[in-house]
């Protein structure tokens, strides 16, 4: 089997941010965005923003275009982070924004089972706090959990995935950790409730993200995953394996020492970069991982890790990930 | 019913690190630390190491010793974490050192006994790794849980904190936050394991202590609490209250909504300072808490909070605990 | 004398991020913001942002309006740092964009000089690099230099103040701490650069804010400073005093006691507060500063710093701040 | 020439923490620390601690081990931050310890001489303070730029180095920083007080080594280096190129660059791993390192950093790199 490759739409979009409000290059529409994944060596499939952006796309104008570039849709991402719910979708103190949320995900569904994607993938980006004193701990967090709850039983046919991450807009994100989302998820106690796991989030969490993976898939929640690089300090998704490779490495031989089969995604956002070669340079380096995966002398490094051999074991990895280079 | 507080004795100890290989000052023995512990405003019982440091002492000298001190035990903290344990206690390669972690813990839970204290205390700061690829994430985890299972059920009589930690003396701690001990403790599933929370810990691996604290209770998993204070970016276990007096309010205001009656103890370092002085200025600022507690106005900041109102919350804050000095 | 204070005028706006890409808020014109900023009590001066955001407007209206709010100038700050600049302003690898800064902020200059502000403030925020590799960093920071030296050197008549930060939006910021800023200052060798010190930039950078302001007064280069809060790891710009009351206090006693008179401003970004409630919260704290400031004992004070003894010196911080408030 | 390589003698000793008070192993001399570090491959220099550790030993002794296992002396490194130096070396509040800091440097200065080394290393790391108001920034300051001057200036036949860091011991150290070294070092105003450049301190002060060892070179203070890796967060003092092999390479590129031709050292800690080995496994990756420089296609790379291009710089660094592994 072919290793699938995927990246989130807004790779190819263009940025705001509070200090260049006039943007990091002109705006562009999905459909221009698609066109230029479209342009990407090895693309499969693709996680899209809902509502487009852009312009107003009837879900046929977007499947048209996704055809004409030979792309999927592996997910379907609400925009539940918007000026609507900067205080809070599942979690807002408004009931009536909390059900415009609901709302939202929910057509956000219907759009999923249109172009047949894998899931609807959540990422509540304001739900969380920026203050001492600012909630009530206990209540938000049951908040976040009804929220997920309600919608993952309302669709059980569908897959929902959250997608944790420790701050960022807010100062303080309620999925913040896997081991917070994990716990959540096993309260809500629902079978298609997953684990989207980004690793520069586990990165800049603190965690080490092949761990991560590892809870997760022990958990059986690990529905999927994407990649990007940063400084430990905050979310920079800057290109895959561009610094730090070695552990972008052990999180790829874990997902495959589980026999954890999905596409390897790209969340990245090339503020700066041509998005069409920031794609194409972290793919080459996802496939020098994989060639790296066929390499590895998987007994000897099992081996060195029954001692905690560190030094043994990263011997045997940096010579298979450099030598596959 | 009065506020008890109390300290870990190592408080009252001198200490080394790795470049004052020397020590901070001449060495202590247990004796002697209960001495000064002794000497603290307000302290009533404390927290010991085991085995006793400093020379060979029986149960009956230190709990003599206690006695001319008024002092009582809360726990016993077992030393998984020296020489014998540098690769880990319950995750050590070598199941002959795992074997000696278990019978140290089971002989710590005979001195529990002895002293009528309220838990023996698990710290294991060794189990871990520092290294990408140095161990089986899910084999390591896996013994994490298995060594404290089977001393939970081996002593169902007695309570055992686990205090979680996000790093140091291991690059990388397996109990490293709320969240993760507590999934581990569900799935340990014995009532007698619990949450030992200590607020620079949570403050150091970015969590809100407060949300950590409701989240612990919310499991009924909130066993013991200490308090310190950071940086934030390392366990520098400074005198509490000296840098983040509002979190440190907050954090106490969890446990009072909650009704949460336990000791407020101390974990703290005092490298270079008096170490009496260092716990009578934590304690003085812990009454100014107590105080403060007692004038915030829990309905209208009940009302603010369920607002997200964090300028309103605040203010109702800090109005409470700064005229409580 | 009374003590002034003043506010960026995007303390007043409303905001983007890359995420809320419709807002936090409805836009608003400067002169909107202007409004606001006069409904704040005790304000006195305001920072305007260059080019006047949300239309165009002369530099009569933006006066008019100020006068009507009895609002005064401080400074200038040139929008170096949005589309045309996001490959940096004075280190953009193409000379005719270092050329449109150094115009724009030419003109800002001009603007000074018609509002009577005390300085042209130079944030440079997109001047530095995302990558290893990617830039020649003895190039960079000499393109740095020679900006801003070419600027002062031309415009004799007024100060330049250079607003270091550690990063955002660039991973990495040219002028990014105190030290380097100064070292670059001293280079440039002209009377007429200062640095502008904002509490939270050396907060989250690592710096103690009060070492940052007393290293830049011993250069006789505090031209200006700003407050604000957050949590150690970036630039959250909460309202000053609600994480790090102490730091705080320090900050002002430091600048206290070296007779720096000058205008307490605030650079707080409340995304998601009412923004004259965020000014009112900050300046009622730095009020209690200020009385605790005459409350502090400062020989016994620094009788206790001589001493290194830290509890001493923060017993009698503590006791004069919080019996301030 | 081939490249010569160095390490502080401690790389071959055994450690002491906080927590492991009894050692991560058995103490050794600094005889058996020599006799280790002359079975590591491609070693020829030492940095040695004065007092040597773990007895009383001449200087003569130490010579004929050193000669035994051909490694020559780099540079003594006086244990300045012992019981003795707790509160600080150069600023100690005591003058009679600044004294005695003074006179072990001193003796130190002729340790230098007797082997015919490179350098006094000064590693002030108890300089600095714990918490806000301990200490009055400004005279601590001057403190330790009076300390190193005057050494300076009596041993004009000698350099001397300063190893700066971030933190730890201390929560704050003096010499925190590249830029706040260089500033120190320029009002000091000898030729003979240099940098020596920690990678790992550099990276964990949130600095691109890169960028600190270019600023060190322009101003000729580059008198010395070693390396290591780590979480970035704290000194871990991992094995170099283990976790940031971009950044390290990068670091070693501009050394190349600029001429600079120096012993490339380590400053590693093996708290639990074989010393010989951790050192053979970073020399083995610097070796890499030295053939990657060789590879690199200098033209190539200039003209895209002259575009800012990091895509195409890292590609042409990524290539030139892992081919060489």
């Amino acid at each position: 089997m072919t290793q699938k490759f995927g990246a989130g739409i807004w790779h190819f979009a263009t940025y705001v941010d509070r200090y260049a409000t006039d943007g990091y290059g002109a705006p562009r529409t999905v459909l221009e965005a698609i066109d230029l994944a479209g342009r990407v060596r090895d693309l499969s499939v693709v996680d899209l923003n809902y509502p487009f952006f852009g312009g107003e796309f009837s879900n046929e104008q977007v499947a048209e275009t996704l055809k004409r570039n030979n792309l999927g849709v592996i997910g379907i991402t609400p925009e539940i982070y918007t000026r609507t719910f900067v205080k809070g979708a599942f979690t807002n103190p408004d009931p009536g924004v909390r059900r415009l949320a609901h709302e939202l995900v929910t057509e956000a569904a219907e759009v999923v089972r249109y172009f047949g994607a894998d899931y609807v993938k959540l990422w509540p980006g304001q739900d969380g706090w920026d203050y001492p004193f600012q909630v009530d701990h206990g209540a938000l967090w049951k908040h976040s959990l009804d929220g997920v709850g309600q919608l993952a039983s309302e669709n059980p046919d569908l897959k929902f995935v959250i997608e944790y991450k420790p701050r960022e807009p807010r100062v303080h994100m309620s999925f913040d950790s896997v081991a917070r989302t994990l716990l959540g998820i096993e309260k809500i106690g629902l079978p298609n409730v997953g684990i989207l796991l980004d690793f520069g989030h586990a990165l800049y969490g603190g965690e080490s993200p092949a761990d991560s993976a590892q809870l997760a898939i022990d958990y059986g929640r690990l529905f999927g995953m994407d990649v990007n690089d940063n400084m430990r300090g905050w979310d920079d998704d800057l290109v895959a394996g561009t610094v730090h490779p070695i552990e972008l490495f052990e999180f790829f031989h874990t997902l495959r020492k589980n026999n954890w089969e999905g596409v390897w995604q790209l969340d990245q956002f090339p503020f700066r970069e041509d998005s069409v070669a920031a794609a194409d340079h972290a793919i080459d380096f996802l496939k020098t991982i994989e060639r790296g995966l066929d390499r590895l002398d998987m007994d000897a490094l099992r081996q060195a890790q029954e001692r905690h051999d560190a030094l043994g074991a990263l011997a045997i990895a940096q010579r298979a990930l450099y030598s596959a280079h």
